[in-house]
């Protein structure tokens, strides 16, 4: 990353003359702030390509007079990658113009969609041909294709359809040098050489700017059966889990852990959100199946249900009998993120451990944070089928977070150090962006850190892709 | 790939003294020759390394000497892969020796194999634990994980479980400076960096050696159901596996299409495999569903094969009644590559189409090949699910591969043009090795290529891992 000087006006021009005057404008601030308001970026411009082409062309004159383009897509990303907050003034490039379904072919089971598609809108399109198109994600009204492939996002679906890696069968993408890699696949075996597409995706921008990607589309489950439980424990979820997974098989598509205290803040913050009854236990788990009409998921959920509750490894469960009281479920579980930003976190953790350390994980993690203040409050929260949990430290009741300034650093730290000791990861979900540079430093294997800096100067020599992101230095 | 050199008494003295005199031996004919036939090896010595730290050590002695190393794990790969037949005199490495799972957690819901693993072994000591290891091959009886995963294999399971990369979490590597890297994760979702195990999957060995990996487990189905279905038309059998979906849903693990072709030789070359009865109609198609009890995935495929017989759609169908009846139908199907060995092809083909250009590359390269000689015979088979074929050409009834040898290449090549215009792999599973690097400059993506060598450069600067297979030249 050295090497490379501000964007100045003659770049502007370029960008002008090549792209036509709409596709260059003053940054707004939307495009230089991110949802938890941690980061302020800065930008000389923002570039609004219409097309590949353009996106090549840009990438070639901002490479040729070394300036960095920082990649924009829905903005929703919560560890500052889309944003740059140091270096030479960069310019961002915006997909947004960029949102074209470009096909949906029912018999390849495949959409291919531009890096500016919003996610609500592909699972739109899949939806009306009859199919799935499984990523769900709190942001999906507003993140696009090209940020979740950049940061190979994850949300609720993964238990059974994977992260966002797993549903791309190619990409089209544009490197460093303004080459356009044209590789939207439609096949799911594909062995001609080097797999760049699972190398791009994940890379936050760093090494190439996806611009379209071909998508995998599911059978629509035609029966789907959704249940809100209580357990006394994750241990207890992991084995509830189990059982389920022996009446159910594969047809389980979430399964989301919540403890009380994320129903009390949604109480608080967010008090016209219905709850569900109450019940005698600490831990809540939405847990959803879908399959097709003759698998009888519902009849199956409730089997496994029954013998969770005859054992005693369910307090209660509810199952809903309406699409309405299923929404109620959905709803509690999609506040709690608002809720959250809401009541203010000291600190928040994106994190994912083995199934088998959770437990260890939640009393070390308490008993670390009660050696900083007692009254300090968790709210955890996650996909526990994937071991992927938000842990998210609040202060004691009735104080506000400026408080805690002074120890964030140490409880950021603490948390970390113990998901990583119980081989978890520290980025499960939302990437590394400028938010965990030092983090990657800290927790990666030394060979993998050093291979990446490798293949970062092999693709990207002067370092013009999202400066300042992912690698810090290299 | 320049500045090799070939290995001397020095170095295999260096390498006796760091791994054990019985680490290092003679290559036997077995390391130098693989299935087919095709290619003949050379090496100095075969290397039988019982850990990584001795894997790495071996490679830091070969990087000091500038040695190129083959990897060696079960020696089935088809397009020579395992080993060198051109430069400077290698040595070859094998993972024979280790074949340690070291762990095996139900929890976490994963298995971790040494790279020697046979894939049998990890299959049944998934099975043993009440799990399912979904990766199921030809050759899973003596190819190794280190193998499968250097190649991303794919099998017969693909359409439900995915390549053998998907079925990966997490791996221990090698690299070309004799650098460990560690990163056995067990978690779904983990975004710390760029994904060098994607990358080193399907690598085949040139950016690093496979130690180790994490495997995903999955829940062995309880009941399970298979069929034998007559169809008219590929065509048709991509409408039956749609109208399957609609009952079966994701129930469905297998799909495996067959020309009567391949029955003819396995009848011919193989008289003892017994057949199913024959049917009026081309094609056949094997179809095998599987999950929980409660799922009732017999019924389900009875209907939906009800519903394929009334329509039309499928000729006739058999659903097997017993686990002796299941064992005909796959033993035949299993016949086939062993069959068509023995009957000897002019050229083989490992493509994968999108479904919807089946139809369209089946007509052409049956026109294709009718212009070389209207005898020539096809056995066409493989895994529809996955738009993967093989597509496998053989002399006219009578006649001797032989005289077909100056021909051999143009119908190679003419099918490959053809697949690749129809947006096909070339190289679906069975990976490019020394057979196809020609292929790769020929088809790949120029900037996809550009790319590849510039990692290949990166990582490997000497080029000693795997000399000559996947890039001949970068």
């Amino acid at each position: 990353m050295t090497g490379l000087v501000p964007a100045g006006p003659d770049l502007l021009d370029r960008l002008r003359s090549a792209l036509g005057p709409e596709a260059l404008r003053p940054p707004e601030p939307r495009y230089l702030e991110e949802p938890r308001g941690r980061f302020a970026g800065a930008a000389a411009a923002v570039l609004l390509p219409r097309s590949t082409a353009e996106v090549a062309e840009a990438v070639r004159l901002c490479a040729a007079a070394r300036v960095g383009i920082v990649p924009y897509a829905g903005g929703t990303g919560l560890v500052g990658g889309q944003l740059a907050t140091a270096g030479p003034l960069p310019v961002v490039l915006s997909v947004e113009r960029m949102t074209r379904i470009r096909d949906l072919d029912l018999v390849d089971g495949v959409l291919i969609a531009e890096a500016g598609c919003v996610l609500a809108d592909v699972q739109a399109a899949a939806r009306a041909a009859g199919r799935l198109f499984p990523l769900s994600l709190a942001s999906e009204g507003s993140a696009r294709i090209g940020g979740l492939l950049a940061t190979n996002a994850g949300g609720i679906t993964v238990l059974r359809y994977g992260n966002t890696r797993d549903l791309c069968l190619g990409i089209e993408a544009v490197l460093a040098d303004g080459t356009v890699i044209e590789e939207l696949r439609r096949v799911r075996k594909d062995n001609m050489g080097y797999d760049l597409r699972h190398l791009l995706i994940g890379s936050e921008g760093t090494l190439g700017l996806i611009t379209a990607a071909s998508l995998r589309l599911f059978p629509a489950p035609a029966e789907t059966a959704t249940a809100w439980v209580a357990v006394t424990s994750p241990t207890a979820a992991l084995d509830l889990l189990a059982t389920l997974r022996e009446e159910l098989g594969a047809a389980i598509s979430a399964f989301e852990l919540m403890h009380v205290q994320g129903l009390a803040f949604v109480a608080e913050a967010l008090p016209q959100v219905p709850l569900p009854p109450d019940a005698p236990a600490d831990w809540r788990v939405l847990v959803e199946a879908g399959d097709a009409a003759g698998a009888h998921v519902g009849d199956r959920l409730e089997a496994g249900l029954g013998r969770a509750l005859d054992s005693g490894l369910a307090a209660d469960a509810l199952i809903a009998q309406s699409e309405a009281q299923r929404a109620v479920f959905w709803g509690v579980r999609e506040a709690i993120p608002e809720a959250n930003r809401r009541i203010g976190a000291i600190s928040s953790h994106d994190i994912a451990l083995p199934p088998s350390r959770l437990a260890e994980f939640l009393a070390r993690g308490g008993a670390l944070l009660a050696g900083v203040d007692a009254g300090l409050r968790v709210n955890c929260f996650g996909h526990l089928g994937d071991g992927n949990l938000h842990y998210n430290v609040f202060p004691p009741a009735g104080q506000g977070r400026a408080a805690f300034d002074a120890v964030r650093g140490a409880v950021t730290e603490a948390v970390h150090d113990l998901a990583h000791a119980l081989g978890g990861s520290i980025a499960a979900e939302h990437g590394l962006g400028r938010l965990k540079t030092a983090d990657l430093e800290r927790y990666a294997d030394p060979g993998k850190l050093a291979a990446m800096r490798a293949i970062k100067r092999a693709l990207d020599p002067a370092g013009i892709l999202n400066p300042g992101a992912v690698l810090a230095r290299w």
